[in-house]
């Protein structure tokens, strides 16, 4: 499975990071970078990007890099620590493989402006089933 | 700040968990539930509920949690731990305080379906802002 | 493989609690509590109990209840948010099950001085491996 | 108050990384390396290094970058992911500062052993005191 499928797979497939304006960019063997426009739809009471939109990027970011290998990887446990707001423009976020084993994958995601600063840190473990991510792809194509 | 005050505004002005189909539906000192009905857009590629889905509910419970003392109070860290799926039906999240200091605060939630089955458990920590949430509040009602 | 015996089995086996004046004083199925009388090696440079300190108390009887049912568990992901100081006196650590599955399980644990004040509150989740706890009891009876 | 003297402190003030056989071998601005020998006290019950160790050493650096800046600062949240035991030889931990603002701070840090593979990844926040470091130092000078 190409790394171009894997990305039109997760930008068709996820129905939550769509309907929240988030699209993933790249992906690499361990790596993925997903983007999002601010909306005014993103913010909480407060006025600033709301907490479940950031881990929400990052999450995406962190899922189809944990995927990136053609095996299905499901997220058991997560965390962010949140440094700053935003109101406006892009947000990017990129997740990144720190360890690798057959059954469990941890990973780390950034989450910027479009000037460069770290808005939050996020951190992902996966558990890896014995299914390949090429049977959902099937499976959403019919 | 009455809590129906409290409540009122979270629904009101929490524009990403009005987005997404969320609703906090009780608010106590300490304390608060929100709620949402699964639809197709809180699903994953893998057709199950999403992972920032459940993040944003148990968040939306503990940001109404977390200021219900009528100080506004930020998240600054959490984590989710995911140990079930989920397809439809009505998903609760309880946000609980479990230690209450004047600048910081620590909550946990959980996460189950209509049969009470756990989900995902969740941790999150607020720093507390010299900022009464009243402010916010007549700001939003303009 | 009986409940003494599992206690037993971690207070001669697991030298880093018991180099920490750590003992397990009850195991059960998916519930362990270990304590500790606090020390002046326990402190740390602002003169009040070291978090590694507290994080091993609560290790430790996260690692008694994940092994209590006899299959060896690992921790892969734990967190802990320290409320509060101690400077002497016993504290408390008490770990519960909070979700089971045939690979991973869940618990938290709490961290209370003898007035029952909660000091610090850990999470943690463990991979069960393929292997008997007592296949490592007889190791080290031999 | 210089980086020696931060170094010198720590390493003097901490008992429990003391009595644990940790080191703080280097102390930059948002930096710190703590190291440990392992011997046989540093094991758990599966013949391997203690999660509790590894926190430990991880905490221990985060605490001396953290307070790196001469401001005293307390953790009030870390986490831990462990990907890999070790029996024998130098554990190295590097904790780095990602984010600091006047109350809070963010960091990272690494543990890995002496050829060079990443045992386990630790994050941690710290809540800014309005004291001074130095005013711990000359206390425990006397």
């Amino acid at each position: 499975m190409e790394m171009n499928n894997i990305q039109a797979f997760f930008n068709r497939a996820d129905a939550f990071a769509s309907h929240n304006g988030m699209t993933i960019t790249e992906v690499r063997e361990g790596f993925a970078r997903a983007e999002m426009d601010l909306q005014p739809y993103h913010m909480n009471g407060a006025g600033t990007v709301h907490g479940g939109a950031l881990f929400t990027l990052a999450d995406f970011a962190f899922a189809a890099a944990s995927n990136s290998r053609g095996q299905l990887a499901l997220s058991i446990n997560s965390s962010i620590s949140i440094f700053k707001g935003a109101k406006e423009g892009k947000l990017i976020a990129e997740a990144r493989e720190i360890s690798n084993s057959p059954k469990l994958g941890s990973f780390e995601a950034s989450i910027r402006n479009e000037a460069g600063q770290l808005l939050a840190s996020f951190q992902g473990m996966v558990y890896r089933k014995s299914v390949a991510l090429e049977s959902l792809l099937n499976e959403s194509d019919r």
